[in-house]
């Protein structure tokens, strides 16, 4: 037991509860929250984040868990409020290291075990809840309630603690008329809040955005005339994880006697879970194989697409580059973008766009087409619904950038929750809560973990720092044959440069760069004692060399050979 | 004189006009066109553009001059639209090896004098007009009108060639009550349009915009309400050369008794240049230097600094990371950012205003506040009004990415310009101009041109190509000791790694490629005879090792040092 961390219960007639997100607070993605009192602890959510231009080369970011490394056998659960990969996505990473049961809602569960399946885990300890569960997990008491999102079976979490009673509410927004009729179940939030809630979660990402969403629902209208005018094959993308939104292509494919063919990895992938689990109504026959797709006209086809966000190596941008087994973009094809661009990828969305115009497509897009997408996230009208029904005593704003938060903290002063009252949090950060308090008081290391290729966390702050110099400049090598007898130059110096100056246009700039080098060696007629301090040497030399011929520094890697 | 483009005269009754657009067609940015007839030639416009992510390490990409290269005794000058960078940033680069008379309104004059002295060129052949201006270059014939745009001075350009009269309409919008007074002159274009267009050349980048932009001056009162809102300093950022938003800036400081500073080169810069000019009204005691800030009380403060699309480096990135000379960001600040994030930097400005709540700051920006900023792009409808006015036989985009070009071929198609009257051209395209018939129907070479610190031009696509492959991989350099005698190892083998793998913890990894490498070279008992199909044979084997431990590709660089 952590004795830094771990205060006995009878300091506190209650104990203390501590909330400590590992991700998802300041950076939206790679949701991980830790709930402990006492013995116990329980996880909500296990994400992974998308990694930035400072990232080169990083597949993917998972949250950091060194905290919990000393505290596994306390670790009651991972409950999952919803099936994205922001929010379940650092299971197969995490989950070997953790081995706790798994809890989730039926659509995610489905999602799991398809990602558990693909990286060759164990599923017997994933579970499946219902919105009328009931789980207790040590001295968690948990129930669930629906919400509305851009993926099935979305909840919120009670989680009844010794404290008091916490909402952990991840993403959600409010519509009445959703395509699959589940609408967030607000009777269940008023509940708990007529007896009484001490702290409130709740998304806070689209807070800028004023007013109310528009339902899901007008989407298929919008799909339906694009269908009626477009003469040739219809390709559309969306998420892949839109169930209800590849149910509305469904419903107006079916209608208007075009077939339907998955391409993509994550779509395919998605789509047979959410059918296999009865989320999709999909006609017997509709759904053809990609290998069919030349089989039919082109007004007879619907090519449901993964690749939305422009994703380089997606199925749209292999379609719009000649470089996709079963289909390229021709004349007539009707392309819909049923998704905005999430930040930081504009570029590839519209450079993919630009692409798919140039090679004769018709491209529908959310900048120039009303209807085409709707968010998940509720904006700041449906934030102040949901607080004021659960009326928490504290309000805490998650899955935000610190921008956005700041704008709840002022939204919630409004509405008469005092800056006391609102917890500012970050990752790493200890929310402690005591009954009728709740404070930050603590951190913990909660820095990026990042995946490349098949290393999780071997790839550190050295080695991206050394990326980044490299991508901005390039890297110069310094070949030093040094003759062991003598301690000096032994042979021809070579100079070798990648990223830098294209050599054969450069042989002027890197002769100049050797006499440099061995002037540096002449400095030491007696032979060069310690080589350490001739290499600095070297570096520093060409370093204000380089700088001085060109402004610019690459990385410079004087290497000494004995001969 | 170059056979393969010219056709003497005598071929056609009037001889062909030769349009080729360097930049601006289909990437918006780097704008340049040729206009050449017979043996004159007429520039318009000579701009710099941005690098995107596939270009690390480049500070600026420049139009490609190859085709002038053996035509520069016949360019009869540079004529600029207006003063900003993506139009008259490339003349420092290559205006030295060009050595052409330079035309330019009043204001763009001035700030390309200042770009020369900077850049220590000459400034006797940068020539000033007026909008009365009427300049004759070789059988050009060229008159100007005013429009208005997002920096003062901006023109069009009617062009009397032998094949018919075209109108240059770079960036512009139409706003009846500009700050500075500079409607757009509508009634010359609709006087050339009586005379009769043949080809019109139109900004097109705002397309997707549907219906008409508000006033520039709809801005001032936002700025009012700030200020009023404001207990400590105020904080504003625009682009440098909108001159008219600075105007508005001044004037609610003036008004509210506020000293005004200026922080940032290019904003000092441009500031000077218009105010030398006339350009800004300037109470006199308004505007203090930056080293006088501190002697002020926070609410008599306002700080025009730059760096409104979050850009690494400038002032305001400086002042958020407390890393400026004369400011840092503190609670109680009000920092306003006028300006929209343009494509392809929205996650730095996120990023910044990020930075600044953290440190306190309470950040305006257009996401959440209304009136902060208007576009200096024509809408639509704005296009559909120039179009009419010139009624012009042939329409032609550019300033657009090829989906805007796109969408106004449709909107012309709706307004009877049939396909066939639609010119979408890109870089290099030749358009060429008869009486009465426009068409494509060549191509000269026009790549992009990259600036690298004191290079021009020096890195191209490979060095390029290896920036981004060390970036996303990193490098691992293989030293092999070649015994001359044996033709065999002669020493310890070495593997340096960088950007790859954290070295200390790799060490298996790397043990495992030295085996790899050592068994390469065994397979050659009688020594290795030719080095270049080794070094090919250990590059293969480690990259195929390398992938099957890690799922990365490296670049592999094996170096034989002969001992």
């Amino acid at each position: 037991m952590d004795k830094r961390h771990f205060k006995p219960q009878h300091q506190d007639k209650y104990g203390v509860l501590r909330l400590i997100p590992l991700g998802g607070v300041g950076d939206v993605t790679k949701n991980m929250y830790i709930y402990e009192y006492g013995n116990d602890i329980v996880i909500i959510d296990c994400g992974l984040g998308f990694p930035n231009e400072a990232m080169p080369g990083i597949d993917l970011v998972i949250p950091d868990i060194s905290y919990l490394r000393d505290k596994k056998e306390r670790i009651r659960g991972i409950v999952i409020t919803h099936a994205h990969d922001d929010h379940i996505g650092g299971l197969p990473y995490l989950w070997p290291e953790l081995q706790c049961p798994i809890y989730a809602q039926r659509l995610a569960a489905g999602f799991i075990r398809a990602k558990f399946s693909e990286h060759r885990l164990p599923k017997n300890q994933i579970n499946t809840l219902s919105f009328d569960s009931k789980l207790q997990l040590g001295v968690f008491n948990l129930s669930f309630y629906r919400v509305s999102h851009s993926v099935p079976d979305s909840s919120g979490i009670v989680l009844e603690t010794p404290v008091g009673r916490v909402i952990h509410q991840a993403d959600f927004k409010l519509d009445w008329t959703p395509v699959n009729g589940q609408v967030t179940e607000v009777g269940k939030v008023a509940a708990a809040g007529d007896k009484g809630v001490l702290l409130m979660l709740i998304d806070a990402l689209r807070i800028e955005k004023e007013g109310y969403n528009l339902s899901e629902s007008t989407i298929q209208p919008t799909f339906q005339r694009i269908e009626e005018n477009s003469p040739g094959r219809i390709f559309l993308t969306t998420t892949s994880s839109n169930i209800t939104r590849i149910q509305q292509a469904l419903n107006v494919a079916a209608a208007s006697g075009r077939r339907v063919a998955f391409l993509g990895r994550s779509m395919e992938g998605n789509f047979q879970v959410a059918r296999d689990l009865g989320y999709l109504e999909v006609p017997p026959g509709l759904v053809i194989a990609s290998d069919e797709i030349k089989r039919f006209s082109d007004n007879k086809l619907m090519i449901i697409i993964a690749g939305s966000q422009g994703q380089p190596g997606s199925a749209l941008s292999r379609a719009a580059n000649n470089d996709s087994k079963y289909v390229s973009i021709k004349e007539g094809d009707s392309i819909v973008f049923s998704a905005d661009p999430i930040p930081g990828s504009e570029s590839a969305q519209y450079a993919l766009i630009d692409k798919l115009t140039k090679m004769g497509g018709n491209v529908y897009y959310t900048a120039i087409t009303d209807d085409l997408h709707v968010s998940g996230h509720a904006t700041a009208e449906e934030q102040k619904i949901m607080i004021n029904l659960a009326r928490p005593k504290y309000v805490m704003p998650i899955g935000a950038t610190y921008r956005q938060m700041k704008l709840f903290s002022s939204m919630a002063g409004q509405m008469g929750w005092g800056k006391d009252k609102v917890i500012l949090a970050e990752d790493g950060l200890v929310v402690t809560a005591r009954p009728g308090q709740v404070v930050i008081d603590g951190r913990v290391e909660a820095k990026n973990v990042y995946v490349d290729g098949l290393g999780v966390g071997d790839v550190g702050n050295i080695v991206l720092r050394d990326r980044r110099v490299l991508a901005e400049e390039g890297i110069v090598l310094v070949i030093v044959p040094m003759d062991t007898r003598t301690s000096q130059l032994g042979g021809e110096l070579d100079i070798i440069s990648r990223g830098f100056v294209f050599e054969k246009e450069a042989e002027g700039l890197l002769e100049g760069a050797k006499k440099i080098v061995r002037s540096a060696l002449s400095d030491h007629p007696q032979g060069v004692l310690d080589w350490r301090f001739i290499r600095r040497h070297i570096e520093e030399s060409l370093e204000q060399y380089f700088y001085e011929e060109t402004q610019r520094r690459p990385m410079i890697l004087p290497v000494v050979v004995e001969v």
